[in-house]
Order: C-alpha cells, then structure tokens, then sequence
C-alpha cells in the first residue's frame, strides 16, 4: 500500500497562509510570499520537488476551504491534480470535476481515497484543520514541510490547535533552496 | 558594532518549551527533546554551532522567566555564560554574579548590552516573550533557528504573538544535522 502523506509550505512562523483568504487573495494578505519556490524564486530542485510530489500519487484530499478559496480563482474552474481528489466537507457544496465531496469525517475520506489510489500515495494537501486532524489521528505516514524563509506574522497557523500527541520524526532528506527548506520527515515509530 | 542575533531551539510546530515549565522541569514536559543536537544526538556540526554562538558574543539577554527556571536548577545557581547576561524582569529579583536585571525594556536592555559588548555581538536567547518584543520592534540583525524534527503539540510557542511586521528572511548558511535544522538567516533589508 501506498503511504499517506502531508505536503505543504509554511512560513518560518508557522503560518500556511495570510489573514483575509479570499477567492481573489486565496493565500490571504502577504501569503504569496510563501511560494515564492513555486513561482518567481523556483530552482530547478524546487521544480523537481513539485513534480516528484505526484509522481507516485493515486489520490489528493483537501480540505472545503481550500477548495472553494481556489476552485473558481487559482484554479480556474477545473481541477489542477493529475488524480481525483477528496474534498472534505461537513456542508453540501458542489464540485466540479475530478473532484468528490466526503461529508463523514477524515477516516471515510482516507478509506475512499485508499479504494481510489490503490498501491499509490495519498496526498494530504491541506487546509490547516485538516492536516491538524490527520496529525491528532496520526495517520500520517511521512510529513514534508516546505519552511519558506519568512516571518509572515499573522494569518493560518498550520499548528494552531493543541495536539496531545508527541511525534519524534526522523528526516528522509531535507532540500536547501533560496525559496524553501524542504524537509522530508517520517515519524519516528513508522 | 556587533549583531544583534538571536539564537533559539525550536520544535517544527513552533515550541521552544513544554508544558508545564518548572525550576526541576526546565525545559517543560518533553521539551528535553527539543535539545537532542545539544546532548544525546550531538554531532561535531552540531557542537561548533553551540561553541560558535559565542565565539564573538560579548552579551546575553534573556527573559526572568528563563532565568528563574533556570538558575538553580541546569544552571547550578551561577551564569553558563561567559560573558556578561542582562534579564529582562519588570519585578525586583535577585540575580547572581554575572548577571544584571533591567528593568526598564528591551531597549534599555539592549543600551546596556550595547555598552557591555562594545564591537561585539550580543545574543537574545529568549524565552519567546522577549524574542516577541524584538521580533515586533525589528531589532534584530540575525535570526538563528534550530528546528528539532519533533512535533511536541503543546507548549511555549516562539511566535505566539502576532506580529504586523512582515520580514523577508535570506539564508547566511543552512546546517543539517539528525538532532536539528539549523537555519542562520537575516532580514532580507539589513
């Protein structure tokens, strides 16, 4: 089987995002600056990392923020992943293609997005509240964390809920770029 | 002159300490794991970081929170350090040879530690209240942070406070080590 896996960018300060996310500023006030490993600041190892995360990837789950901040801006009214993709929501939304809405928490979500991806991985892309829910249920097989050298202040804090559980993690490998410190961990007991 | 630098522990999800800080529990429950590079983990990288951080340091500040922890307990009631240490307390405390309290802030503090350095460096070790305050006032001119490979879940968060201050970090040098990310940084502007 293929291993769960988060992947996403935070601030120095531990924020994924800027305060005010709207479907025009979908990373919030100053939340561009976190991707700048993506975008203006990209190296070629950057590129690399962004194209090796789907390498091996059957499925994505996000979360309903996410998706409704990004569908119709960003993304441009259709899906932007190579596999299908699970949008957790506890509301009815309606979705656009190549994406499915799971309203019965993140263990149906997983058990869906297993079904879908087979032998492959599962990539947990975010919102925070439900990387912080994967995490306080430590279903996270490997946790690759993209620091971008920036203090942002304020915004979405990726660790903002307390988590009772301690994770010692051991590093796969960690990226150096101007844009990003790429760590590639794995919990300690996995 | 000298820089004003900063250099502190930090788990990945943002925790200088455990919970639950006391005079026999320093460092709070699990925050010993946040200094594995220091201790059990340590490497030779590792330990020229801890012997450079005061090679051309000629003054400490540290909050009284940090100190009253401290002093009696790890520190065995006289200064680790080899230069001179100003805490921060807006109380009357007794301090111990080698150190001096101000009480007046943190930019008093920092006068102070100016004229005690003089061409020298001077390092603000924390606890988070004080590095919050100079974050917030832009005094610093280096930003040291070793991220330990742990999520400890709870406990003193580095940036708890939010900050209106937005600062674009370079990278002076990046150090990989098992026991710690250590990332030497300064805002992109100074």
């Amino acid at each position: 089987m293929g291993k769960v896996f988060l992947s996403i960018t935070m601030s120095l300060d531990g924020f994924v995002a800027g305060q005010e996310i709207s479907q025009e500023n979908p990373m919030g006030i100053n939340g561009q600056l976190l991707h700048k490993w993506l975008f203006a600041g990209k190296q070629k190892e950057d590129e690399a990392i962004a194209i090796d995360m789907f390498k091996n990837c059957g499925a994505v789950i996000l979360g309903s923020r996410t998706y409704t901040t990004a569908i119709d801006g960003v993304w441009e009214s259709q899906s932007p992943f190579p596999v299908p993709a699970l949008v957790l929501s506890s509301r009815k939304i309606n979705v656009t293609k190549g994406f499915t809405v799971v309203s019965d928490g993140i263990q149906a979500a997983l058990s869906q997005a297993k079904i879908i991806a087979k032998e492959k991985d599962i990539l947990v892309m975010g919102g925070a509240g439900v990387v912080q829910q994967f995490l306080a249920a430590g279903l996270f097989d490997e946790v690759h964390i993209h620091i971008a050298p920036i203090l942002l202040g304020k915004g979405t804090r990726l660790f903002e809920k307390e988590n009772n559980r301690v994770v010692e993690l051991t590093k796969i490998k960690v990226i150096e770029t101007p844009g990003a410190t790429h760590l590639f961990l794995k919990p300690a007991d996995k």
